[in-house]
């Protein structure tokens, strides 16, 4: 798994073949998204929800996203510390990942190393993204379940809620529920699903409160989990084609980029483009509509 | 103006016809790009920022991003109501971006609305995003000047220093300084550094610390960016190089995948792809190359 995904991250041709293989085997794993913003406290989360899902006999994979740091070479460490607890758990895989700032690379990467970890028969994958970006939303979008952890005490819960995450949230979690704040935290959550109708039957996302470091809502969570899973069995599939949608887009663009940087225009060319913008003779629109239109042309 | 950046908001026909008309009277405008975590303060900054920068006799364009919520049907207020002090200042420009959720539409359109700004004649620009993903990175990193908000209390400054946010920043501010955890904040940042090597003359990232809501720390951010601007003269064409670099690439996938979207396999073929795709007849790399050899199989 270790080796398979570094092709991944490595953009190695033979990732693409390897993907090719796996392929027909995936589709039987749970996928759990967790997402929020930094200091969330998502990581020690994560960290008991293995433990719960271990007691419930599921074997484990887990990936963390970390948007790569100069400052560390890529990952930072911290989840890795955090989850030693299970490193010992021949049945536990845990993965930090990094790209090297490829638009899109990041959300590609880590569904490729999901379908992986799906293949090699790990019955729940839980993926955790930092972040509230378009990239980390998408990849928890297409999760199976997605869990927002939100976290009282920043002193705005506005500017909390503004993060683009409540609208892909299954379930909100409010972690560091013993902070002042956490009860006006599920009251600014509740007021906003307020504004949302539900049908007959529709799952409302419920909020639970939780202390990760103390294991305290840990197990109500779990049974959330549980039973969304349980409310939504029939609308997987539509998850896991949402996935593969994604999946489909990101490849196409990034292999059309590819063949026009060093196929069709070469870098030489596509330097001296940018040179033409940067003197204002050419704007970018019509730029991107001349090397379209060579493309276009061609098929003729 | 404010219909100019409806138009490309709307992503209207008109839009690109629009820029490509403005696109030779760019390149003037300074260009502040202003990021950090939810809840750190960045709206009550840029309102300060706006009033140094009328000091100093500039005028100015304001777009505030926010990821579109269902909740609220848009962008929330709360930017909007914050810096109303300018409400009746005609030399400042705000406006509040949301878009449908579309893949790096935010980020095209982000820019757009700057080069809107850009021809009209605003001196300053500053575009503010809330988030730390790759969208919003980008956006703020190809600015002339990228300033990384970040707070203390999160309790974890650690997971405050994962988000990717780190490496894009000329000026680090500590916002909301009175807090306890603010010289923490500092030296986490300051410890960061002092992994990198600076060259001779090269630009060191100072460490400020504001309050905003006071004004506390304001006239030294604001000269800092002045320092900033004086010091990086040489380097303003690189910065706008990255930046146009990052619309055409972005133009460029955009409107492939309408190519093949609509055209080249229309929406109900693309349907039945993800339908052979759902049944694990087809891998999405092989899909994607079928797709891709048919665009390039038409050149001869």
């Amino acid at each position: 798994m270790a080796r398979a995904i570094s092709l991944i991250e490595d953009e190695t041709p033979g990732a693409a073949a390897l993907i090719r293989d796996i392929f027909p085997h995936t589709g039987r794993t749970y996928l759990i998204g967790v997402t929020g913003p930094p200091g969330a406290g998502k990581s020690t989360l994560v960290d008991r929800l293995i433990a719960e899902s271990r007691k419930a006999g599921d074997t484990l994979g887990v990936i963390a996203v970390d948007p790569t740091s100069p400052f560390t070479g890529g990952a930072i460490l911290g989840d890795r510390v955090r989850m030693q607890a299970h490193a010992q758990d021949a049945d536990v895989f845990i993965r930090s990942m990094a790209t090297r700032g490829h638009m899109g690379g990041l959300a590609r990467a880590t569904s490729d190393a999901a379908l992986v970890l799906d293949a090699a028969g790990k019955s729940v994958v839980i993926i955790e993204t930092v972040g509230v970006g378009q990239d980390e939303v998408d990849i928890v979008r297409t999760a199976d379940v997605s869990i927002v952890v939100l976290v009282p005490g920043t002193g705005d819960d506005v500017q909390a809620l503004k993060a683009g995450i409540m609208e892909i949230a299954d379930i909100f979690v409010v972690n560091k529920s013993d902070r002042d704040g956490a009860d006006r935290m599920v009251t600014s959550i509740e007021s906003n699903l307020a504004l949302q109708i539900f049908a007959e039957g529709e799952w409302r996302p419920p909020i639970l409160k939780t202390e990760a470091t103390t294991g305290v809502g840990v197990p109500e969570l779990w049974d959330t989990i549980r039973r969304f899973r349980a409310h939504s069995e029939g609308a997987r599939e539509r998850r896991l084609r949402a996935r593969n949608e994604y999946r489909l887009r990101d490849l196409l663009t990034h292999r059309f980029m590819e063949h026009i940087e060093k196929e069709m225009l070469g870098p030489v060319e596509f330097e001296k483009l940018l040179t033409r913008i940067a003197a204002r003779e050419i704007d970018p629109y019509t730029a991107a509509s001349d090397i379209l239109s060579k493309v276009m042309a061609r098929k003729s």
